[in-house]
This record gives C-alpha cells, sequence and structure tokens, in this order.
C-alpha cells in the first residue's frame, strides 16, 4: 500500500485515483478549487466530471502541502498550460523526494516542449531520467466504470516505471512499460494534430476509406516528426500512437474531432472555438508542429494543410485536392529509412 | 489507354472498373453468371452489388476468351475460395502475357498459402515475381462513389508495381508502390481475425478504451506472426494493414466486426454464420493462423483467445479476462526485437 497524491481533479485524475484506491492505495486527490474539494468530500462525487460515485477512502485537498505529506508517488494529471504553474507550487512545499509520474497529454506551443521537460525545469529537486509518464487509448469515464483498458508508463529510470506499473496494474487496468519517454509524451500529444484531421474529413461528407487513409499517413508523418525529436518510431505504434491515435479519431466525444468536424463543414476557427467554450489542444499542436516542420524541413503535408485550414488561407477541400494530387511514391520509403537509421548499429 | 479485364463483379471488381474507366480504359468485365452480365450490359447497374450507375464504357462479359481478347491487364477480384478454379480457367483462356494483379483478400485454409502463391500454383505461364497486389482500405461503395481513397500495390516486379500504380491512380484514388507482397496479402487476411475480435469486444459491451487496446496488441500480434512468415514488419504499419484494421474494425458494415459482435452477445458460431448467410473470413482466418501458432510456437493470445471462443471452449468474457490477467510486460519487446534482426545488417 502507497500514499499517492494526485495534482489535478479533472475527469482523467479523478478516474486514476479510482484505480488507484481500487489496488488500496491511500489516494490524496488535490484541486486548486477549495469548493470542489469540499464538495468531493462530503458528496463523494466529481459533478461536471464523472458521473460516477468516488470511492469514500479517496479524500480530496485544497492545500497543497497537507496533500503532499509522506506520499510515496506525486500523479500530476493537469492541462498542460498549467503545468509549469502546478509544479513550481509542488516544488514550494516537497520535502523530501517522491515518485513524480504524470498523464499530462500536451505539447508546449511555441517551444514544442515535453510536459516531462517542462516539469524538469520548474523542480531542481527532480531529476529528468526518474520522470515517469503514463499514456494510453483511455477515455476517463471508462476507467472509472471499471471498463477493461490498457496503457503504458515510460521512464528512463527502469525501476520508477515497474513500481509505476504496479502501482496502477489490476485485472481491468493492464500496464505496459516502455523506456520511451519522448515516444510516449508525443504520441499522446501528436495525435490530436490527427483527430482534428479525422474531424476536418467527416466533416467534409467524406467516407471511411478518407478517414483511413488520413489515419494512417497521419501517423507515418507523426512518427516521422518524433523519430526527428529523438522517439524511437515503434512507440508510435503502441497504445500511446495507434491506440490512441484510434480512439480519439474514430469517438465523436473527442474534443479535437469534434473541432475537426466543424472546420469541415466550413465553420471559421473562431466560431469553432468559441462553440466549444474549451481549449483544442489539436489547434496548439498542429501550429507548433508545422512551424518546426518548416524550420527543420521535416515533410509534414499533412499538418500543413491543416494549419492552413486553421488560418483560413485554404478551403478544406483544396486542401484534400492537393494532398491526393501529391507525387507517386513508395508507401514506406521514409518509415523505412528512419528504422534502418536506429537499428543499423 | 490499356485495355483490362476484371475477372470477378462483386462489388469490388466493380469499384476497380469504374476506378479504370474514369481514367480512360477499356475495361471489361467478367463474371460467371451470364444472367449479371446480360443486365449490367442492358442496365448499366450490378444489382445486389452497387447502388451506383456503371459507365457505358465498361462492357461485362460471360464468356471469359472473348473478355481476355488483347488485353494488356487482368484484374482478378473473386472470392479466396474461387482463386484456383478461375486462375485454372483464366490459364487455359490466355493466349498471350498481360500483367496479372489481384485485389483479394484471404489466405487459404489449411494451408495459410497466399493468393499470389495460389495463383502461381494454377498458372505456369505466370512467374511468381510478376504478380501485383493491390490492397488498403476500401469500401467498395465509397471508391464507386468517387470518394477519395488511398491503396498500395505491391509486386517484386518493380515495372509491374509502377504500371499497376499509373493505371489506377487519379485525384480520387492515391495508389503507393511496394514491394512487400507477402505483407500486403497478410495484412489484409489477417486484420479480419483483429476485426472479429473488436466486435466481441464491442459485443461485450465494452467500450472505446478495450476496442483500441485489442486493435492495437491485435496488430503487434499479425505483424510478429507476418514476419515470421517473411513480411516486412512495417507493411503492417500502412494503408493495407492499420488502415484496413481501422476501416474494418470501426465500420459496422463489415461483415467480421458483426459475426463478433454477435458472438460477444452470446450467440453460437453456427446460428451467427446462419444469421449472416455468408462467409466470414476471419472466422477461418482465426483457425488457420491459431493452428500455425501452435505448430511453430509464435505468440498470439488474442487469435488464440479468439478461436477458443469459436469453439465454445471459452466465454467470451473469461478470454478477456484472462488477457488482461497476463504477465506484466514491456510493450515493444518482441517487434523491436524483429526489426533490429530486420535491420541489423
Amino acid at each position: 500500500m502507497k500514499k499517492v497524491a494526485v495534482l489535478g481533479a479533472g475527469s482523467w485524475g479523478t478516474a486514476l485515483s479510482i484505480v488507484l484506491s481500487d489496488n488500496g492505495h491511500d489516494v490524496r486527490l488535490w484541486t486548486h478549487r477549495k469548493e470542489q474539494a469540499e464538495l468531493i468530500n462530503s458528496t463523494h462525487k466529481n459533478e461536471h466530471y464523472l458521473e460516477i460515485m468516488i470511492p469514500e477512502k479517496i479524500v480530496a485537498f485544497h492545500d497543497m502541502k497537507e496533500a503532499l505529506q509522506d506520499v510515496d508517488v506525486v500523479l500530476i494529471v493537469v492541462p498542460t498550460k498549467a503545468i509549469r504553474e502546478v509544479c513550481l507550487q509542488l516544488e514550494a512545499n516537497l520535502t523530501h523526494q517522491p515518485v513524480i509520474i504524470h498523464a499530462t497529454k500536451g505539447i508546449e506551443p511555441g517551444t514544442l516542449k515535453r510536459v516531462s521537460q517542462m516539469i524538469d525545469e520548474e523542480m531542481p529537486s527532480v531529476q529528468y531520467e526518474d520522470i515517469v509518464v503514463l499514456s494510453g487509448p483511455s477515455h476517463a469515464e471508462e476507467v472509472a466504470m471499471r471498463q477493461p483498458t490498457t496503457v503504458t508508463v515510460a521512464s528512463l529510470n527502469e525501476e520508477y516505471a515497474k513500481i509505476s506499473q504496479d502501482l496502477f496494474f489490476n485485472e481491468v487496468f493492464r500496464v505496459y512499460t516502455s523506456n520511451d519517454v519522448i515516444g510516449i509524451e508525443l504520441g499522446g500529444a501528436l495525435k490530436n494534430i490527427i483527430a482534428l484531421g479525422a474531424g476536418i474529413s467527416d466533416g467534409l461528407g467524406y467516407g471511411d476509406n478518407a478517414k483511413a487513409a488520413l489515419i494512417t499517413r497521419g501517423l507515418a508523418e507523426i512518427t516521422r516528426l518524433g523519430t526527428y525529436l529523438g522517439a524511437n518510431p515503434l512507440s508510435f505504434l503502441g497504445l500511446p500512437g495507434v491506440g490512441d491515435l484510434i480512439v480519439t479519431c474514430t469517438s465523436v466525444h473527442s474534443r479535437n474531432w469534434r473541432a475537426g468536424n466543424l472546420l469541415g463543414k466550413g465553420k471559421q476557427l473562431e466560431d469553432v472555438l468559441e462553440h466549444m467554450g474549451m481549449v483544442v489542444e489539436g489547434v496548439r499542436t498542429a501550429e507548433a508542429a508545422h512551424q518546426f516542420a518548416v524550420a527543420e524541413q521535416v515533410e509534414m503535408p499533412i499538418t500543413s494543410g491543416i494549419y492552413a485550414i486553421i488560418h483560413n488561407q485554404k478551403k478544406p477541400k483544396e486542401i484534400v485536392e492537393e494532398l491526393m494530387k501529391r507525387d507517386k511514391r513508395e508507401e514506406m520509403d521514409d518509415l523505412a529509412s528512419l528504422l534502418k537509421n536506429r537499428y543499423a548499429r
């Protein structure tokens, strides 16, 4: 039995708290909103986030110092844009060195930095090598309902990866390990670009063939960028890669797919974002990836097409026509050479 | 402009005939049923198969010799179980050596032979190296409606692969080339096992997380078998692999998904097959692959689980529980070593 502080009481943080509690761990769920903590403790529900009842032994905290007392593990599950701020607060309140796991999908616009890099920068007490990331195809609602789910935990610290695997593993939550932190983080973040594209394709009224083409060629494209940034291309073929991509691109519940769908139907970006009333990670990620692709000359035609749609330079239909008309080519030429480079020695 | 005989007037043969006709080729559509040929020529529709009108310049034939006269290309699109018989007939009627392309997905039960191997065995006039296979994520209905679609053509004969690419390529039908005939054929056939599994998962009432896990781990599994049989593992990550898998596993129109769905709901195999009233390729492929896996000691837990469900040894729910409880492991251990072996030299 371990003491775990979960920072962030959104739907994913709450769902992971339930997994940990089911496994017999002592879970302290921290939120920056006092009323939310009080409501969770009095009603054992987390309204607006999850329908399901939360086990009574999960205790919610608003005071971070209190939540962190004697914990063996800290699990960070806040939105990407809150990572730096929460880490500063965490660093200020920690008097010991628990295992740090994060389950946040996203990259920082502008810098293209991954979440573990941001944690490393804001927390001098933590070694980058020791940070663990948890990612995979996982709607929070299904996890909370104890539906079968599989995820991957990755760390350069093999012992910490195994500790994290043991922490979460149970009969409905299967956990694989990996040492490719870069690939696991980038898979979860970059897949949102492709989900946006899948939504655009559906919004244009195209069928399953077009969407499958977009997902498959999109996967090749984010694998290319990921490998350029140091990831193992194989990670994109696993649960946090193709697995997460499938869930995000084929579920109408996906925020990125819904935003893309509205763009495909001819709506302007401002209207789409206003209509959604929340952050659409894929939009920011597409911008960051496109800028990087241009600067570093990495070939990303789908990402660049989505960027052009977002910025109203081109109509979605024109982009699809251009993509279909590109030079005839061999399917696996680029991926094959990436793998060859990796395994040549 | 080329003369092309298309053997097989099902929905896929008809849809590919439309692509070829749109590209200006002279298309002769052969069917073994005389009435069907007459109906197509008089009504320019292929009822029971496709809703859409067929271009008038496509001519249907019942006499194979007539259909084959002076053709540059023969495209074989008959069900797997008819391949040997049609090839015998083709061999008997050919007096010259056209390019042979096939677009049939399946493997022969018992022998585990691929379609190009069967063609090679029945047609002494054809070199195995020259056979071309066309495969990818492609509902025939969408192709017939000129919806954007991408496929791959593979041959050991690079010139013939390029000829086939040029033959089909147009602004709504994008064609990639490959030299991995084995991988392209196996991807199209083995993916039906996983589609069956995805249907079972949905039939059990599980959610997107479980289905994504099944598809992703299933992909790893068929990649392992394919590589064992001589395929390039990368092919499973392309259009005829993961692309086709996505279309088949997420479409309720997929025959294999529907059969799996009924099995997941507790129906017996005989009732399912009777209810479907047609061949379910995945059932036969799962049996063949399971037997091969056992004999050759290739690890295929999902395929073997599906085999056990089909033969009523186990309830679907028990199989899922067993799969979830397997040993803790690293996610990419097996695929990594497969690729390492391939690219090490």
